[in-house]
Formats: C-alpha cells, structure tokens, sequence
C-alpha cells in the first residue's frame, strides 16, 4: 500500500469511532468535513517516509503516528480559521467547518480532533506499548505550548512578537514533530531527523506567505493576502519576492543536507523536491524555470 | 500526602511544563488562570477516592490521570464560557478567561489545556507503559465523541436533542472517566466503578441545573438562569424544585449503592456525601434540613 492510500484509510478508521452511531450528527458532519478535504497531507507523509527511511519495522506506530499528527493539523486549522484568528470562510476552495457548521461547532469539532489524535495513538500502539509513551510526549510538545503550534498561535496576541520564535512554533515544529515521530515509531533515534523537520517546515512557512501575498485564492483555495488584513508578520513582505524565493531555496537546500544518508532517504528527498514545487505559486515558478 | 495536596501538587507540576520560561507570556498567564482559580477538583478527588479504594499501588499513575482529568475539566470550561456558548464572563467569582484574556487566547487556553493532558500522562506513566494505553483510551472518551463532553455540548446545535444523551455526555461522562481511570491506574476492573460515576455524574447534573435555577451569582460564582436564557435543556425546570431534590437523592443512594464493598471505600462514600451537602443550593439545604 503506498504512504497516500496508508494516510487515507487510517484516517477513515480513526474518524470511523468518532463518528459510530452518526451522534450528534452535526458533529460527525462537522469532524468528516474537516479531515476529508482535499488536504495535501504533507505532515504524515513526511512522517511515513522518514519511518520508511528508518526501515519501517512497526507499521502500525508510524501509521498511528501520521495519522495523529494529520488530525491534529486539521484541528489547528479548523480553529485558526474562526472568526476570532483569522475569520476566513473559505479553505481549500471550500467552506471553512465554521462557515459551514457555525462557529459552536467549529470549535468542538477541533477540540474533537485534538482528542482524537491521541486516542488514535493509543489504540494503535496498545500492543506496542513501550512506543506510546515517547511518541504522545513528542507529538503533544509540536503542538502545545511553550514549543509548538498553539503557542506560535498565542504569539499573535502579544504586543512584540519574537518573529523567528512565532515561525518555528507555529509552522515548523509540526514538521519536527512529524519527522521526529516517524524515527520513533521505527525505533530510530529522531534527533539527526529533526532538523530536517526544522529546515522543512522553514522554508514552508516562506512558501505560505509568498503564496499569501502573490497567489490568487482560486489558486490556493483560500483567501489571501490575510496577513497584511491581520496585521500578521509575513515573510515575504519583508524579504520582498525575489528575496524570499532565495530563502525559499536555502531552507529546502538544507532540509536536503540534513536528511541522514541511509538506505530509504532518497524517496524523502524526493518527496521534499516535490513539495517545493507544489507550493512555489504559478506566477514565481514560471519565472524561475 | 492528602488528596489535595497531591492534585495541587501535580497540576502545579504539569502546568510548571507547560509554562517553562514563560513564553508566550499571555498564554502562559491564561492558562494558569484557568487551572488554578479556586476549582472544587471534584473529578480528581473522585478519580483518587477510587484509585484508594483500589489500594493505589500506582501512586504516580492514579495522581497522572486524576491531573488529566481536572485539565480536561478546566479545558471544557473555558471553551463553555465563550461567547458562542454560554458567554459568561464570570467563572468561581472572577472574570471567564476570555473576558480577562480575549477570545484568541481562551480558546488557544484550552486546546493547549487539552493537549497538556494527554502529554502529562505520558510524561508520568513512561515507567508503567501498559496503563497508559488504557487510561488515554478511556479519558478520551469520556471527552470525546460520540460519549464524552465534546460530544455533550455538541447536542446543543441540534434541533432535536437526545435529553437524556445530552446530560449523559455532557457531564456524566468524565465522572464515568475519573471513576474508570482511578480503577484502571490501580490495575483493578474498571466495570463495578463505572457506575458510581455515572448515578453522581447524573446527580452532579441534576444539582448543577437546580443551582443555575435558584441560586445568586454570588453564591456560585457564576451567572445564574444561564439555561433559560441560552434556551438549553435544564432538569429543574422541567421536575420542578422538589421534584429535583428528590431525584437528586435518588442518584446518590444510586451512586452510593453502587460503590462496590472494598476496604477502601469508606472514603469514597463520605466524598460522595460531601459533595451533596456541598452542590445543594444554600436555600433548599435549609429547607431540606
């Protein structure tokens, strides 16, 4: 089975016990709309592929393992997109779960997923429990606070933001958990691996504000030029784009660099080439082919 | 060490993670503000009154899920007392966490309340590593959906609620989980003790709609006639004053029957008792007496 088919279908049984019984159904309605949306699944693909790098030898924990981290990043997004962060209807090309389902449901349909995300993890690595432990300790650190994507979350909230400490928590520390979690799960050691999360998730976050402030929403199927509306740091408005497009390339250059020379590396080397061209918005790409 | 002590303890502990160098610095003061702020740690002390009971051989696993627990709790009560729910400003006598922090932070608050939860569970039971898998199982769900407290409020956006479901899963499923967990962390057959927490959850319930119908803001802390004015479901309208009482009583004998016949479970009983002289509003335990 290939990573897409493996993300896919442990997402279908992990929403399937969330949504058993069809109770309350706006909820279930809300959860699947949620995680079955056309998501590039970029986090657990990382995931599996640094697993794979490693041998893969427990395929249930690193599947549990991209499957947590997926829910948790349909979690963040279901609740940066209400009204009170970044108020956008749209995601995706479509509704975003608040425009669709209101903003009570909205909410709990996130916490929902938080949830999910680790009783997804703990049903999976029941058999393997000695796994469990360290693999919720380092997906919880990627998204809760002081380090991960909450936190970068919050910094938006603070008079003075530390720019290059809002970045790495909000956007790249769920590629470091991601990558981190893939060498866990394979019993591999995750510090060579976490850097490659760190580089990654960098140049993600420039690919993101570039797309925000060039691309059209057609284009990214959501709206854009939010930060400037938000009043949000934006890499590229402070780069300028042919800036930002160089520092793209460095960060994507030292994901590269990092990743561990090991038998399976390549296919993550190609997963991460791929990525960068995904992201580059058309009009850039264009010129720099 | 008493109860208490061991639940302030601990939840000082899992906080003193969370908040480690005090970034971001509102975050850190949001979420500090809605753990310690006077809560009657009802569902821990029940979670421990059961692990006692059990013997709690596990000390460090029944105070790690009786921690859980209560950040679940405090979670659940900064979401329910945002502007698209109950909208209260007031919670224990001082301003909601949104109304002393603003909407971002107090949902941010209890997302990262909810992940610090499963992570303080990991962090505590690393060293029993086959009690972990079960305790997150059974706390997720009793928070989760389709049976948890998610699920629970969730009812309240559908046009036709499940009565009896929505008070099941609104409130009687963490009695239900602290009850289980408190077993499950002393290796003893959750089953007997799941009942105890569902007939208190219910009466929990029950006492929770009467305060709200005939008690003063000061009394408890909160804003009052917050059901009638949100036009959600409340037991004390519908059975009436005494009829509530009685079905109030009628869950404790429940509950107190339920109470499987160990050494330990005196203390358990006089916790239960407590509880009811404690829920019962001012006037009607005069009356009553």
């Amino acid at each position: 089975m290939d990573a897409t088919s493996r993300i896919e279908r442990s997402l279908e049984r992990a929403l399937s016990f969330a949504t058993v019984g069809g109770r309350p159904p706006l909820l279930c309605k809300a959860v699947q709309h949620a995680v079955f949306s056309d998501g590039a699944r970029v986090r657990p693909r990382l995931c599996l592929a640094v697993a794979e790098a490693c041998g893969d030898p427990y395929r249930e924990a690193s599947t549990a393992a991209a499957t947590a981290i997926e829910l948790l990043h349909c979690a963040s997004l279901v609740h940066d997109d209400l009204p009170c962060f970044d108020n956008a209807d749209l995601r995706r090309g479509k509704p975003s779960v608040h425009a669709a389902f209101g903003e009570p449901l909205a909410l709990l349909a996130g916490d929902a997923l938080i949830i999910l995300s680790f009783e997804t993890l703990a049903r999976e690595c029941a058999v393997t429990p000695h796994r469990l432990a360290p693999l919720i300790a380092t997906i919880a650190r990627s998204v809760g606070m002081p380090n991960g994507i909450v936190a970068g979350q919050a910094w938006e909230s603070e008079d003075r933001i530390d720019v290059e400490e809002y970045h790495r928590t909000k956007t790249a520390s769920l590629f470091m958990g991601a990558t981190a979690a893939g060498a866990i799960a394979a019993d591999s050691d995750p510090q060579p691996w976490i850097e490659v999360g760190k580089q990654l998730g960098a140049a993600y976050q420039v690919a993101d504000d570039l797309r925000d402030m060039v691309s059209s929403a057609k284009e990214i199927g959501k709206p854009c030029r939010q930060d400037a509306g938000n009043n949000q740091p934006n890499i590229a408005e402070e780069l300028g784009i042919s800036g930002s497009v160089a520092r793209l390339q460095e960060f994507v250059t030292d994901a590269i660099e990092a990743v561990p020379d090991v038998p399976g590396s390549d296919s993550l080397r190609n997963l991460i080439h791929g990525e960068v061209k995904r992201l580059m918005p058309r009009k850039l790409s264009k010129s720099a082919a």
